[in-house]
């Protein structure tokens, strides 16, 4: 069983809008065990509509349709699918008495224009939306030798996904029955994506199930493995055997796996100690506090933080003798690690992180070019500092620069040395 | 001249990562006077490739290609790309050195698996990447009766928007020559969609040209205005004349255009005025003050801010009085009040924002629910503080606060009161 994702609209084509719901059809069709064999996405035209229905209905079994159901003159696809299937459009009386009572509780009402949301092609099923004007369509659509069945749902998001979980899921599920593709993904951080690659060898291997693939965004590069398999039970097993030969071959240097971040994985292991961590930035100027706070119940070991964006700030806010400032530049570990260890003080926190870097465009020099980050950790009894060269634009040196800075403390609390 | 973007990767047809690089390329393109016919996503599987370069290639006049250019097993778009040109691959030497060169400038030996991104189809044109190790190609595909010119890309943002922006868009525009989509988009921040599509009346007419539609992302809604004609000159002369309309209907409330952000809006304005800012930080914690630094430059009117997450670190850091807080609560009027005015006074800033909330998904009440947020601004003579309420997730309301707080401050600078 496979699925094609057909998005519709004019937004999208032009890039206005960013195509979030063909991820998310997708990761909903692969737990049902169907395979994805692509996306497409046309304009709000009615003739690039017609073209694509019926090229992409030769290739799948399930044709997911969002978009151009609404009640204005780009909406189309309802008139494309009744063209490709050679039936009439005809009015659903049930569908237009729920639509006017719509807007009868709303106290409007309904505009004309609204009318041809109660339309369906002949022969089509229509697709309750509970949260929405626009119902969805349900036809099989002949693509000799077989038949694609074809499910148009509207474009909005919220309207979309209710609809998909009540009414296609159980209908693609009893299609698929049985066979599955599950998805695990693994993080990893501070090793490039080929030295991470290498490391993996052969369970790489393209022919391999379940399959082992790389992703890179802001340095953190993630393992994806797919397994499919005829039963949820056997892909399970298969998807944790795999996962123990890529922690054999990875080690420590995996920090979390699916929707897991490094600040929910660090702040865990701080819970996990009862401990706690302050943040001294100059670089980053608040994205790692930030970062650490985007996790729910951060406050149980996150309290405080200073922003030190300027050399003065750096000594009035943390007490930084100017003079090592001075000596060494704010961009140092000498800085770094005084940042660190008064911040650490201050806070009276177990762990402080601190951070100065020249993230660009400006202000790199020969000596420290861009990209150039010194980063500290204070802990109980000592306090560390390395500096890196990050790769990279101005937002990407801090995004990695902010990683790296968690990921140094993730190792110092594992109590080993980086692999890096 | 037409397009149709292509995007290659097991990620993308599982929707495990969402593809904004088609956004990106259609936007780039339409600017151009490229129509876009379609965006198509196929996995990492060599003959799902090859069939898609082969169709896509017949509708179109330049294929855009991204992604599976990398040097691990499952990049296989330089292959798929050689078999459909029926050409082999070879060894491209300046290329090749080019790797080597790469890395022996960050220490390292290069990886033999990188060796295959030396390689191009026979009579096919190398694109130099100069961020990254893995080159473009530039190829002719014969496609009965015309010819597409396909361009392949790394999948890598960073890497894909330079080489199309150094590369690409110059064969683009020389081919559509005169031809143009002009587009321009207006930022608002402070009212909802409906209400601004209300205010803009006709102006969204579907039949207009320039058409003027709107979108939202953090509570920012702009306005999109494309304009389709048969000249640059006349289709900027349309544009200004829609944005003088969409101007007369806004007022301040568009705060921008095209790329410029919030955050840069209000610091050219505190230049301007050679003043500075502070941040106090209590639900965002470092959110604003990596906003206001996300633009180059901004060390020149932020210089240090705090992050007081916790009520004692209010007390602390800010000599906030615990007894406010006890009376009023942490997210109340009067402690970000509190808490501007002494950040303005310590950092010895022209202007403090201090933000105090309840972004979830914990922490709400029945009288301060989730999206409760105070913020207050200090200035010279002054300080005012405001209480919003706020939709949205934990991150949404971050984000929308860090919005409201800059806004407020740009209404402040305008010598206006905001309309919402």
């Amino acid at each position: 069983m496979n699925a094609i994702v057909l998005s519709i609209g004019d937004e999208l084509v032009l890039g206005q809008t960013v195509d979030t719901n063909s991820a998310w059809l997708s990761r909903q069709l692969a737990s049902l065990g169907c395979e994805i064999a692509a996306h497409l996405t046309v304009a709000d035209d009615q003739r690039s509509i017609e073209d694509a229905l019926r090229e992409a209905a030769t290739k799948c079994d399930f044709l997911i349709v969002t978009g151009g159901l609404g009640p204005t003159q780009d909406d189309l696809t309802r008139q494309a699918l009744a063209a490709v299937l050679e039936q009439p459009l005809e009015l659903h009386p049930q569908w237009l008495a729920h639509l006017e009572e719509y807007f009868r509780q709303r106290g409007r009402p309904m505009p004309a224009t609204n009318r041809v949301q109660a339309m369906i092609p002949r022969g089509a099923r229509m697709i309750e939306n509970t949260s929405g004007t626009a119902p969805g369509i349900d036809a099989d659509l002949l693509a000799a030798p077989h038949t694609c069945r074809v499910f148009c749902m509207p474009g909005v998001p919220s309207e979309m996904k209710a609809m998909f979980q009540r009414d296609l899921a159980p209908k693609v599920a009893a299609a698929t029955a049985g066979r599955v593709i599950l998805s695990r993904i693994l993080h990893t951080f501070g090793l490039g994506e080929s030295v991470v690659a290498q490391q993996l060898g052969e369970l790489m291997d393209r022919s391999r199930n379940p399959s082992v693939g790389t992703t890179v965004s802001s340095g953190v590069v993630s393992l994806r493995l797919n397994a499919r398999f005829d039963s949820a039970g056997r892909a399970q097993d298969e998807l944790d055997r795999t996962e123990q030969l890529c922690l054999a071959a990875l080690g420590d240097l995996i920090y979390g796996r699916d929707q897991q971040t490094l600040p929910q994985v660090v702040g865990q292991m701080l819970l996990d100690r009862s401990a706690t961590l302050t943040t001294a930035e100059s670089c980053t100027a608040g994205l790692l506090a930030k970062m650490i706070t985007d996790v729910p119940g951060s406050s149980r070991y996150f309290h405080r933080g200073w922003i030190t964006y300027s050399d003065d700030a750096k000594t009035d806010l943390l007490g930084v003798d100017p003079e090592l400032i001075q000596r060494h530049g704010a961009v140092s570990e000498p800085v770094v690690l005084a940042m660190a260890i008064a911040a650490r003080r201050k806070a009276e926190a177990t762990f402080a992180l601190a951070i100065s870097g020249i993230a660009g465009p400006d202000g790199g020099t020969p000596a420290k070019p861009v990209g150039t980050v010194c980063i500290a950790l204070a802990h109980p009894g000592d306090a560390a500092a390395r500096t890196f060269h990050l790769p990279g634009d101005r937002e990407m040196v801090r995004q990695r620069c902010a990683n790296m800075a968690l990921c140094l403390l993730r190792f110092h609390l594992l109590g080993k040395s980086p692999p890096f």
